[in-house]
């Protein structure tokens, strides 16, 4: 089974959005089996969307369609899909029913004109329904071929993607098991790598691919097979991808997260019914944004704070004013001390502390931009890490984040 | 003129990375006048590249092609391109001449066999230098059309975008001014606005195109055009843009890029020499996070404390437990008081407080799913406002950081 997915959208083709919805939606086809052969982006358009479709429709079974729902006069994906099928609108009871409960539950008043024609559905598409939204979800059949069209509001897609989709193309297709492996190497260059594997390459069967993704001094291998039969290839899979890490001991880091960081670390301490809170400077906020964006972290998380101003690291969190006079704000020394500050004031059993400058500029501290600590204490001791991340700001305060999570994800293991 | 951009990579259509490069490419081409008429993302795979490459010729004018440039047997765009143009590869001298000297700068080593390859282009091709890495870009040209391939690399692809292929683009062609202007709304609905903007939407000229951005509680509207006459478009698009922002007054921000809510804020904060500091419950630190991505922050930003158990709201905020027992965590005498609490304990101006529920379940307390109190307190006084943003978590978090920044604007505004 082979899909592929329309994206529509001027706003696309001009750069003013990053197009996020074909990743998460070719994800979620591979995971049941469904393998994506092209994504198409076109213009907000009659004639290049019934285009689109039209070749869509030749090479592929299932042709999703996302965005151009809307209630404005840009929207027009609908009539352009009663323009392709031959097909006119009618206004259906049930989706009229839902964006009057909508619109009573959250605005407590009448739906309006404008919002009654979200109701408007062709008269061969089966509805699907938008729990988070007003534009219903459309399933249309033809010659056993599916064409799918949903809302492009991220939330609105992704809701109607698992909760109606999927289990609607599983029912219809028996699909095949698609594998995708990947391991994380950091340290050597794509074609060092390449050189190493090269003989091995060459011998590996023609139904399993390796693919290269270097970025920024990482590499990542992926093996990738697709097979109806799920045992045999997965155990294929896995022996060649124990090869493969052979050939690349030296700089494998590990496999790429089935699991956010996040929700491993969640998950460490639920078990262990222990704690944790941070104390953030150059951060801001983000490691605990994080964390709690994880549902339950209630459970473990105790809160945070975010000492972006030097009188609050002194005041709140008990940091020396001796030893930022002589460290300096930015060091492996606060880095310790904001550590061990908010695992006594919070009471927590872990606790993850970040001192760093993001930039752009130096700042009042003289420490060089990228520069960041970040200190792990646990309930037996405190220690302090020292990074370089760089530029821009964006980049340090992500990278600062996910390598706190990082950090401590190690400790807890150790824990274990 | 019209341009096509052909990405490859199965990494793409697995969604195992989220393909950043065409909006970057398509936002650069617009801005010299071209217009992205296409974005397509297809497999590793020789015959797909060529049949995609067969109908961008068909399309447009310009046809720029990005990834599968690397060292490695996955990377088959090159071979590809020369069976497109019936051509053979050739080892470029320059080519070479700058991977020798990548080797010795960085790796004080010979080139390998394998990235010696890396200098084979298409005979016919013109080489674009790549400042940022080894593999080249080409530049070939036939009947009037161009195909351009870069590698996939995002740096490597920007460095090669902005210092050869956009000059010699504006060489080749005689452009048009491709004007977008957009505004920022917050707080009404894309349909609310859509009414209101009804008959005045109608009476646009045809070559000035309307649409609607809604994410979050957020509408942008875009009013783009594209015109030879580069003053008389702009004084066009931008009377209309004055007009339309007439009828959406009370919702209306700013203009968009130098206008996110926490730039304006930063803006207003700055100028006043006034301090603002957070209390976080659900957002658990998302408003701080949005704050401190603005550069400076640390000028007018204190810190938060995100008080995510119960206990922290009572210990370091001082919200009184009688509070708590009497209206629930989830109320506005909690956020009052939370507001009120940090607005003390950092000494700020400024503060905006958050509890509710976040979801997906209704955890200790027992308010429904999405409920929200957003408190602010400023020198002069302390207000509450109770919101419902439905489903799900991630959903909620977001919209409630936003809607905060929003009311703390208003206040700022008003207190100018």
């Amino acid at each position: 089974m082979q899909a592929e997915i329309i994206t529509i959208g001027d706003e696309i083709l001009i750069g003013q959005i990053i197009d996020t919805n074909s990743a998460y939606i070719s994800k979620e086809l591979n995971n049941i089996g469904i393998s994506v052969y092209q994504i198409t982006s076109v213009q907000d358009d009659k004639q290049h969307i019934l285009k689109a479709l039209g070749e869509a429709e030749e090479n592929v079974d299932i042709i999703i369609i996302t965005g151009g729902l809307g209630p404005t006069k840009d929207d027009i994906t609908k009539h352009t899909i009663c323009e392709y099928f031959d097909d006119t609108l009618i206004e259906n009871n049930e989706v009229l029913r839902h964006i009057e409960y909508l619109f009573e539950k959250y605005f407590s008043k009448p739906v309006s004109n404008i919002n009654r024609m979200q109701a408007l559905v062709p008269s061969r598409a089966m509805v699907l329904k938008n729990r988070f939204g007003s534009a219903p979800g459309m399933w249309i059949e033809k010659n056993d071929k599916v064409f799918i069209s949903l809302p492009g509001v991220p939330y609105e897609m992704k809701g109607l993607i698992n909760f109606e989709v999927l289990p609607r193309l599983q029912e219809k297709y028996k699909c095949p098991y698609i594998i995708h492996k990947t391991i994380l190497t950091y340290g050597l260059g794509e074609s060092v790598i390449a050189d190493r594997l090269d003989k091995w390459e060459d011998k590996l069967p023609n139904y399993i691919k390796l693919a290269y993704l270097p970025n920024l001094g990482k590499v990542r291998l992926r093996l990738s097979a697709k097979s109806f039969e799920k045992e045999k290839i997965e155990t294929e899979v896995n022996l060649l991808m124990e090869e493969l890490i052979t050939y690349v001991q030296d700089v494998f880091v590990g496999f790429e997260e089935d699991d956010l960081l996040e929700v491993i670390i969640g998950r460490l301490l639920t078990k262990k019914k222990q704690t944790l809170a941070t104390a953030e400077s150059c951060t801001g906020g983000a490691v605990a944004k994080m964390i709690t964006a994880i549902p339950g972290a209630s459970e473990y998380f105790i809160g945070s704070i975010v000492s972006y101003n030097e009188r609050i690291k002194t005041d709140i969190l008990k940091v020396s004013e001796d030893t930022i006079k002589k460290h300096s704000v930015v060091s492996a020394a606060v880095a310790k001390e904001m550590a061990l500050g908010i695992q006594q004031l919070y009471n927590t059993d872990f606790a993850i502390a970040v001192t760093g400058n993001a930039g752009p500029t130096k700042d009042k501290t003289d420490e060089s931009v990228g520069k960041v600590f970040i200190g792990i204490a646990t309930p037996k001791r405190v220690f302090v890490e020292e990074f370089n991340f760089g530029q821009p700001r964006g980049k340090v305060i992500k990278r600062t984040s996910i390598k706190a999570l990082e950090l401590l994800r190690k400790e807890l293991m150790k824990n274990t």
